[in-house]
């Protein structure tokens, strides 16, 4: 009971050879150092392996576009082409319309030349297929002096979506207005893009640059399509979506001031641009109107728009005992590796690499060696560094190989 | 100084004991190639660990439905089924309408069951409690010829929700247009689930399905619920979610074709189909008009729809030179956790564990062993291996043992 | 080659030096079970390592708000107070409203005292810049009987938005009712927030609390600003953007009961509070109306709203057995750690360090030692070891420094 006790409490630690050799030992704390110094520059001070990070950014975003444009002779504001109008994250900025004005519920020709004919067989092949604009009856009408096309049931007229049109050019010099405030839950840590050094004053004033005006909370529509590498023209005749990107990258054992948003723009549907397919961003929505006998009607509106999605993410680190002790001891224990590779070096390429064998390794087999003349006692275990210890008592020296 | 330099540049490894045992030598080469293969295998050829991964995917969803339905014998289009109209990654494909026409603000009769009264003072527990339809009053009011309700203040008739109406059955046919764009910022990697083999006649004609057309962006509504696993008949009826899941997994390493796009569906208000409490997805909106005398009256419609949520996550990794590089010395590292299985072997379970053990453990303790008859010098270090040894040379062997 | 393979099954151990010494023994497993008890405490039951984990929630939204209003001598139901319609996770409760009736495209005064003019040239500067409801259009026009301002084209007459109106009072005894169903992908694992334990008739009567009704889906919007540590007058008056934050910690290791939804509740525009510069939430939309004639008019509304985010996080664990392995491995490899602490003790304060170091250490150079008395056979290894070994047996006792 007792020997047991004094076994348990033994410790235990590994037996080390020691090699002064000045080739090794340089390289061994070459190795060691720049172990140390990945562990220090990159871990440590780079990475920040001593703080605990929050990415689970609680965040709210709140937008507002300003700003006046004419289109078809009428003044736009933000009530007629901002949609959704709640301010939220995503909102779209309508460039060009394409309205047709009073449908009612009926019976009109198509009109997309698809659909043209010359008789009513010509449409009875589209009879229990979707139509342009409504379901198709299988007769032919007259369109308009000169064509005929088949005739369908729905909203009518039809919309005539091939009409070019231009797009609203003043969206260009709207602003955006964009409150957004932050919070790191594991830090409880509250911050705003307000910064504390912006005032009123220059809120009313400024506008996002990338050079001198980082932080202002307004910008342009036409810097943001810039900043996104786009050509405003061409977003605006086919629509796109553009993505605001707010990354709070902040390290909270430094200063307040330095936990600021970093703004960043990209278009999002980027595949778009190359495809022939379905270029462009398009929706159609419709206004719902009553005559005095309480028939319904409705101006249907083909809407272009360039839709912004602010995204925002978001990291930020503190000290904390936890990660620092971790990360020091897989620094202190990773030190350790660069013995594997002097090892290597110490055991194959060495002057005197045998010699540091004999040294490092001691072999022990299951099988008898053959006996020898000395009269020994031999158990099953053979001591080969004995044998060595002895010959070099008797004067005679020979090292086992070890391959 | 010299001595300390010295000192310095020397190298320290760990003196090994050789086993030659075929049993030991195979069980540690096995336990070796499981841990290597697991790390080749598992680690580097399916995990991918010499990859740097981005799963931080920047997206863009844009959305049409197409196609007509026939409701109250009105064809529905697009503008009037499909709320929100900008034709996000949330959309909402309206199934069932009950539409209370002509609303105005007044005065009338609760249309709710529970509010049947035949006096005022029935109706007096109701005041200071929301109704159903509006504020209560606290009188009783003929509601039809047969029976008396309640009185409320609010939009007047108020709504009759019991009513029984069938769902517009050619919203199985619909289709589901959805144009995804992603980008991998680490890797400044987009793509588009319009793969380059799509042609713009394939995408006029194509339907989704898992077999044949697993890359065609058009889904019809019929197709998507039925993949979810649901019964369109029942989920048009009391509406509910579908998430439409696109999930980009890709290894840039590869060919650009091999990052392609993987539908998958689901309901996501599967809580819903079994519960008695709340089943379905409906909500309520109204249009607003205006008399010519300037009263607003409104249309109530309260709308039982299919919710669709386009989810996108993806998944990217490129070959990195740290990954593989941190990987393989854990693999290094983690081929040593065998010996220590091979020890519990060795020093327990094998022929000659005793004799193992005297080989592997030198011991040291700080009591004065007893003193023996060789008079030899006894510091506080009393070595038991130098005991073997000794003892070796004058024939008689005993081995300490070690628990 | 037989020789190649013999040494190929060899199995290599480290050889180790076992220190009987009360000490440090009791010092090396009060480490080792300080290490143990980290490991079984913190990262197997109270980290859970031995499950793997989703993260990856799917989760599905719907809510409804139920309440009347009395704003402006009408009462306000919930399409009429609510925006968007569609019940989803992000819905804003209108608390207050300014109305402009009747807007017509035309030309009419700016409204804002910062266009007070006297004479055309007072507005001049206003030209070519965004007005404050329209374009500028540069003349000087009465506004009321005493005061003039400059003109402006767009939608007639302008809104006066700085009258004071009072909010919705009727807003805090709303309740929002809360539907929302989980997913985790991972284990197939599918719940909602109405547990099983609620009945129908429960839910139609019981309200949010954090005491007795933790589970009930419905919220007053009273208590859930409370809860959010808000000023209920305040933000209805300003607007403001709250949080609902449902977290879904699964074990699904125990019962099904005890995986539970837990709810709190955040501002989430906790920098809007303290800033004087754009405080609150609000944002315009407008209802649009045709005269017979044709002619569009439309409502213009500023809506100050309490925007709601239901936020849904979650994480669900289940045991595995490949995590649980793989942690085993760390937990005993790092029971290794605590020899680097004991080895500093051991060689450095404990009696008989030195001792401890000569035994530890075995000492290889590469060059030559002084030729030694004994005119031993010297090779480049001189094993200092050895030294002390052979001087036990000549008596002479003579231990090696070793900084």
């Amino acid at each position: 009971m007792w020997s047991c006790i004094t076994n348990f409490f033994t410790y235990e630690t590994t037996k080390s050879v020691v090699v002064k050799s000045w080739t090794i030992g340089i390289i061994n704390r070459v190795v060691q150092l720049l172990i140390i110094t990945y562990f220090l520059g990159w871990v440590f001070l780079y990475e920040k392996a001593y703080q605990i990070r929050d990415t689970a950014i609680e965040s709210s975003v709140m937008t507002k576009v300003k700003g006046f444009g004419v289109y078809n002779n009428r003044v736009m504001d933000v009530a007629d082409y901002v949609t959704p109008t709640q301010g939220a994250s995503v909102f779209c900025v309508i460039t060009k319309l394409i309205t047709t004005e009073n449908q009612v519920q009926g019976y009109c020709p198509e009109s997309e030349k698809k659909y043209k004919c010359t008789q009513d067989g010509d449409c009875t092949k589209h009879l229990n297929k979707p139509g342009g604009y409504g379901v198709p009856t299988g007769r032919c009408v007259p369109f308009n002096a000169t064509m005929n096309t088949c005739e369908m049931r729905g909203w009518c007229p039809a919309e005539i979506d091939y009409i070019k049109t231009d797009p609203m050019v003043e969206v260009e010099n709207f602003t955006i207005f964009i409150k957004n405030s932050i919070r790191f839950p594991t830090f409880n840590y509250t911050k705003g893009n307000f910064l504390p050094t912006i005032t009123a004053n220059y809120i009313k004033n400024c506008n996002f640059d990338m050079v001198e005006n980082t932080y202002c909370p307004i910008f342009r529509v036409g810097d943001v399509v810039r900043y996104a590498q786009q050509n405003f023209s061409v977003l605006a005749d086919k629509g796109g979506v553009i993505g605001i990107k707010i990354g709070w990258m902040c390290d909270l054992d430094k200063s307040d001031d330095e936990c600021s948003p970093s703004y960043s723009f990209t278009r999002l549907d980027a595949m778009s641009q190359g495809n022939v397919v379905s270029p462009g961003y398009n929706f159609r929505f419709a206004k719902y109107y009553k005559m005095d006998n309480g028939t319904d009607y409705r101006t249907l509106v083909k809407a272009y728009a360039i839709r912004f999605d602010v995204l925002v993410n978001g990291n930020a680190g503190k000290f904390n005992m936890i990660p620092t002790l971790i990360n020091m001891v897989a620094a202190f224990t990773s030190v350790g590796v660069g013995t594997v590779l002097c090892d290597i070096i110490l055991l194959n390429f060495l002057k005197g690499a045998e010699q540091y064998k004999a040294k490092k390794f001691e072999e022990v087999s299951d099988t008898p060696p053959d006996s020898k003349a000395s009269g020994l006692y031999c158990s099953q275990l053979s001591i080969r560094h004995d044998d060595v210890m002895r010959s070099s008592d008797s004067g005679a020296f020979s090292i086992e190989r070890y391959s």
